[in-house]
């Protein structure tokens, strides 16, 4: 018996790609389309559901205008985002870990004063922030920068609300010489991913919730050493292990200590309760 | 050592379609992931490769249109199309093999006597076509029903012009009680798909060529029957191995045989060259 147009298709295409000229794209178009086949193979997928997956793809594209990436938010979901993040930024075992950048990040945030309120003004509960920047020895780094931003305790960017943009919940810090920073945010809420697209319609088919733990995300960098993207989670979120996005790791969950009205660490008096986070950040020396 | 977020985060996206209540569903979801992941850790996809690809599926929606599908032609251009119709409509030996019904047919084709003309006018190389159809014991089947439509001899199919659509190159006739049809259309040309948007670019990246060869598409139908989606292609086009959407078997080639001004197999007087083609075809008794 002859081989089946099944069996022999994948070779059949990639044979045609024989004559590409740029030996990276022909690599990857080579896997993608083994994989591609492999898994309609796999799952023997059915004429109807060739067509919903088309269309499913389509609304995924109608979906993304210049302020909504539908099809990020999709690598997201699906865990892609996450595994990308880990191939190109592995981790060190005693070094910071990474997470990802995530669409809210403004290149432009504006250079703070060491201890400085960020918020501006943002709704949420206070949160004084504090730590040490070092090196894996744990020899203290001054001069490193944090590039900050966050959601407010509404669980909303400041890009996301009505209106013209007013910045708030960012700014750049410096560590000081003893590699120490310390700053005023919220504590940042939890929130769901968008959920009024077709990526809401597939969570839901899925039994899945759409929430992400809070989380305050920072670009550490300094001279000499590797830059790391992360963010820091709020460690008694009810969505720490079941992060919508798959972008939680142990080492950067932080505790939200919670304290009565009081003196807070800057030395302000607070008339609410406020929150202290502890969280220390050890760089790797750059490549 | 530990195991890396690499190596687990697969399983973990697995786990977390735990509560998905379509078991189908979950069976695609879970090969989908797999797949995605496999093919991300494969090729150890960067960053930029990542945005590049967000970029190329956004562009790939964005030049959807009721008229246009362009991750059809992504899913023809990869061999998915194929694939798909491969698995549900596989081949058997004795019978007429399928190929993928394409985006240019209309349901309500008009019925049409025994060696009609379909063409209403359409440009191109007038062809006569006939053939028996019978069972995969050869035993003629009368009243079967072919379902006709076919681009012109320039490559174009009606619903392509521009203005309101004239319907031409379409319609349905019925063999006689030997099982026998015949009509008159065009030589299908060989066409380019579109290369105005996404489709053309990879193609040129991947240093392929975007032509078909010529082929009349039919649906074939008897009661008691398993009806065929498929089309007869130019045996002589110089894209019959070289197709770009991967649609092409052998035993849907036909010769279109070329004879000088005379006349015709129905007994017309033509003053241009014509062709004539044969082809049979078999039918397998519905399951």
């Amino acid at each position: 018996m002859n081989p089946t147009v099944e069996t022999t298709l994948t070779q059949t295409v990639l044979e045609r790609f024989a004559g590409c000229p740029d030996a990276r794209f022909k690599t990857i178009m080579n896997s993608l389309v083994t994989h591609l086949h492999a898994f309609v193979r796999d799952v023997r997928l059915t004429d109807d559901e060739w067509m919903q997956a088309i269309q499913y793809l389509t609304a995924v594209g109608k979906k993304c205008t210049d302020t909504r990436q539908e099809f990020i938010l999709h690598s997201d979901l699906l865990g892609v985002s996450s595994l990308v993040l880990e191939i190109n930024h592995p981790p060190h075992a005693a070094s910071l870990e990474s997470a990802v950048l995530g669409p809210f990040y403004l290149e432009d945030a504006p250079a703070r004063p060491l201890g400085a309120d960020l918020t501006d003004g943002m709704p949420g509960e206070p949160a004084f922030y504090s730590g040490c920047v070092t090196d894996t020895a744990g020899r203290p780094i001054a001069g490193a920068t944090l590039d900050i931003w966050s959601a407010d305790g509404a669980g909303f960017y400041d890009v996301q609300l009505p209106g013209p943009l007013v910045k708030r919940g960012r700014g750049k810090i410096m560590t000081d010489a003893d590699g120490r920073y310390w700053f005023r945010s919220v504590k940042p809420a939890d929130y769901p991913v968008p959920t009024d697209g077709p990526g809401g319609v597939m969570l839901q088919k899925l039994g899945r919730t759409p929430d992400r733990p809070g989380h305050l995300h920072l670009i550490v960098a300094a001279p000499g050493y590797t830059a790391v993207v992360t963010q820091i989670f709020v460690a008694d979120s009810k969505f720490l292990d079941n992060d919508a996005v798959f972008g939680v790791k142990k080492s950067l969950a932080a505790k939200f200590e919670r304290h009565a009205p009081g003196r807070a660490p800057n030395g302000e008096q607070m008339n609410v309760p406020y929150c202290t986070v502890q969280f220390d950040m050890r760089l790797l020396a750059a490549a």
